[in-house]
């Protein structure tokens, strides 16, 4: 199979705030290997202090996504691959915030309180991928920190079903906002497919994130995103999955965060009883004991915790998704 | 100063099932090491698949403590150092198990559901001291697995203030059953002391535990657990703090998760603060960026969810509590 | 004004399922009275304990509601008065069920647990119109039990804004299925404004219900609902609210429940100091203590709490959004 | 049988503020009438808008409760009935304020924000028991408002079990601090027994307040509170219950507020299982559309919600616990 790189750079009317509702802004097919830029969650539009997100942007054009991609050959009931084969900062500088009554540790428009808002501030951070780094300066003292570069997508996902359309700012069953330090190069997303076509998108890259984004608000950046995808027909995926080279990932999303540690526990345990043969209370077991529970993200309106266990913690399973990342990976390797 | 090393070892009488309430068993100064014998949390009666907890455990007598310990100089308002210089596996077994309405995949007493309460089964893991591995045995088929051995303390505290008692499975801001793994050798411990003599107790260790304890249940094992303390006068902490070599954390203990992650991040904030001088929402946006967000566990009365931050990420703070982690860590390096 | 009365019964295939994304049915505009038949949650399918709606129904055509109507002049920053003028059950009997995975007391696809699922069940009742009775039987003794008729629409709301369309299922700020007794007939229901048109719709009667519709489903019935709308220019609302001669309320949709409370009650107390003049903590004060706080469902995608104050409890109030309650209750009472 | 009516008023240095860990202050009997004054929740050191709590208040000095009563019989596995017969205001004011981090519309402790803290401030009722009305004063206008009177008791509650001491201000399964208006006269109180002679405590009267306690405060009163108790031997009780002329009620504390509605519900699914021959899943049916759940506390360390049901609409229910409330009621009525 030759694999054909499809470029894809938006102009800003062509940005999608939602998943669901919109037409293709292409066709890709397994083999693809499809270069997306990606801008960030803020539109661009906040570039350094004074751009206070609240005044620069506009309700609902926040977080914007590229896409979506019709995927050709994607029914509902099938489950849609996506690798992540690279994820490269498309400037040399990302911004954070702190955003009225949205984060983690302010109130919000659900957790309604009646004090005073949080004071609005912006962050600019150098990024420098030569060195890997990601500079945080302080705002009110001369501190500085060198952090290093991770990158990741924030919203990844496809059109939900029951005809729904869902803000590009949501996490849930179709993917979105995951806002998870998880989805970084080398990984492969699994998500279910919804509708005729996928209708794969994907904005709002991270140079790093802390697990929560406590603020609300990554290192927000722009971002040129490879990746190759494959549908597994006839194979469906409740919730959203990830595998690395290394470990198996569920996603859970919702709130109050423990039912987002029980979907994803919940799925983790089936999805290592299908690929090991233990039963399910002896996979529950083993998951209790070798799995880690990443938070991704507490401020989105559904929260994300991801369920994961090392391959090498588990019995020797079979390849998951009848081995669709190593496939994937190796074909982006030898196109990178 | 000479170092004294005061061994406990309980009779069964002795365990206790709470946190406050209690007459100490001994007497500890900063410059001790104490070295503990602590039961498991079934009290030593969980040996083999036919023990089932329900029927060979009886309520309250559940996660027994060794101690309490009376610290010397410690008083209301200061803060009391813990270092856990070592953590021994006293058996080469352990025990996990589900448990009638507990656990994270299961209703329970409070989550309360009509449905038929899940099995509860009781499996038996190998522990390796040398080798260093925990084992895992399937019950209902031949899969066997290798885990690392990584030993733990589950339960670890001081007796609450307010003129309170808690049971042992209570984690709260006097410490308790906090359930994370971050609780292993080479952590100091960091708790605010309410009584006169802060009344230290601990047991509850794991030869390994899953990140938010999923079915309610780590690796069971009895323990000798050596440790050091120092008292640091004067210095209030209200949520417990853990301290590495590497890195700090706070520690949340509440429902629903998301309050804990909330009381976790709002003290490592104001940790941050004071350690390096950030103002507050510049402290906010670093950890935001920089965090890491361990879950403890997802089963208990309080669930339990760390907020920690590698100190090679901040700006160079000054030693924690007038360093003390480093000088209990040389103390006991030089016993050990 | 001559209020011309306006029929709607539709057809199976213009059912809707969700709010947003769908076009208009018929028109309104104020002065109309729009008498619409709305089918009941199951789409009629569910008629004897043979037809359980796991296999009679399918996903997602559950829930339908009759609608869009577009109302002429509503736009967004408007809000939407909607008057229930009557709700007569269509049919002499109603059904309820237990759900698989749906529910208050019973795990489900988000409190995710191994147990097995509780039983499917369908639970018929008669519903007698002149009596004002629903008589409940039980399924496997032979008692039986009359209960007040009363009435309510499960589902009622406009499009939601941000482009978003979200299942019937779904209450939140832009209403949906609030699933709450207070929308009974001498309600009017506020919404605020997000499309062009408004797009109401409505659905999902219960004969009766109890607060927090536990078993996930109320009585649930097929009616013929009057009702009269107006439009409040340039007057928004940022979540729904509820007038009745004696009472104002505000609707709170999120989880965790105590988040809905939080909305409610926030929400109420700026509404109380707009029509009274007291200040904000005067206001949160008043609402402490003379509030009461009905809980409508704890089974939906979000959950459903009201905040309400009797009007006789307030300094004397001004008419809400210009008294527009008592001027659509005289208007439907005249044509009564 | 003749009644002996036992005052006991204790002076400040009696006050108690656990539940458990108390030696009793006075036995009681089957047959007596305790008539008890109870401090309000500020030890009465709250008289005027100058005494701010934070100020005035010493924790944990607040919220005591008089007793602990030794309850002749009681053992554990017991239920102690208690009938309200009476409550008075002791004084012709009461108090009630906003909190630094406590109250429903403010960050507190649990959920933890970098918010400045809302504003500390007291409001001074009048308390009219011959008119049976509150009057609220605004404190920046001059607006006023007479409510209706509506004595209830906060705070009442036996020793937990297993060894524990409870904070008075924490509502559990002991009782406590419930914070529920349906706490009024005529009411009969079930709650288990777990230490040898029940220790029963009370305290925290309220004149009125409203569903959740929502600023965290009723108005707060001094009560003369007279009650009977009867021991039920050999019938537990896990959760509180509460029973009327006219209704049945179950109480659930627990964090999320979704868990205690999940509790109250479960328990009054058995309990009308049991008194009407119903099977489970008719009773769960039947309670989800007859039920009521009025909300308690959304403030306090656990939420409160109770389940609640009509006599009226249950298939004849057997008298509950033998019919104690009846008992009670008449005898109390005798004496009144």
């Amino acid at each position: 199979m030759t694999m054909e790189k499809i470029p894809y750079r938006p102009v800003r009317d062509e940005l999608a705030y939602t998943f669901g509702g919109r037409m293709p802004v292409a066709h890709v097919r397994a083999g693809d290997l499809l270069e997306v830029f990606t801008e960030d969650c803020f539109g661009g539009l906040v570039r350094g202090p004074a751009d206070l997100p609240s005044q620069v942007c506009r309700m609902p054009y926040l977080n914007p996504v590229s896409g979506p991609f019709f995927v050709e050959g994607a029914e509902p009931g099938d489950t849609l691959a996506i690798h992540l084969a690279s994820i490269t900062p498309a400037r040399d500088w990302g911004v954070s915030s702190t955003f009225p009554h949205f984060g983690a540790l302010t109130s919000t428009s659900h957790t309604a309180t009646l004090q005073p808002a949080l004071e609005e501030r912006v962050w600019v951070y150098g990024v420098d991928r030569r060195a890997g780094t990601v500079s945080f300066h302080a705002t009110e003292t001369d501190h500085a920190v060198e952090m290093p570069l991770d990158p990741m997508i924030g919203t990844i996902g496809v059109a939900p079903g029951g005809f729904e359309a869902r803000s590009s700012i949501v996490p849930d069953s179709h993917g979105g906002n995951l806002d998870t330090p998880q989805l970084r190069a080398g990984a492969t997303l699994y998500l279910g497919v919804n509708v005729h076509g996928a209708m794969l998108a994907l904005g709002d890259g991270h140079a790093r994130q802390g697990e929560g984004e406590a603020c609300g608000v990554g290192v927000e950046i722009a971002t040129t995103t490879t990746l190759a995808v494959e549908v597994i027909k006839g194979v469906p995926t409740a919730w959203p999955r990830v595998e690395t080279d290394t470990s198996i990932m569920s996603v859970g999303c919702a709130r109050p965060l423990e039912d987002a540690y029980r979907i994803a526990h919940h799925d983790l345990v089936g999805w290592v009883e299908s690929l090991t043969g233990l039963k399910t209370l002896d996979a529950y077991q083993l998951v209790s004991q070798a799995g880690r529970a990443p938070i991704g993200n507490v401020c989105d309106p559904n929260y994300t915790v991801l369920a994961t266990v090392d391959k090498a913690l588990l019995p020797p399973p079979e390849p998951a998704y009848g081995g669709v990342h190593g496939r994937l990976r190796q074909l982006a390797a030898g196109l990178g």
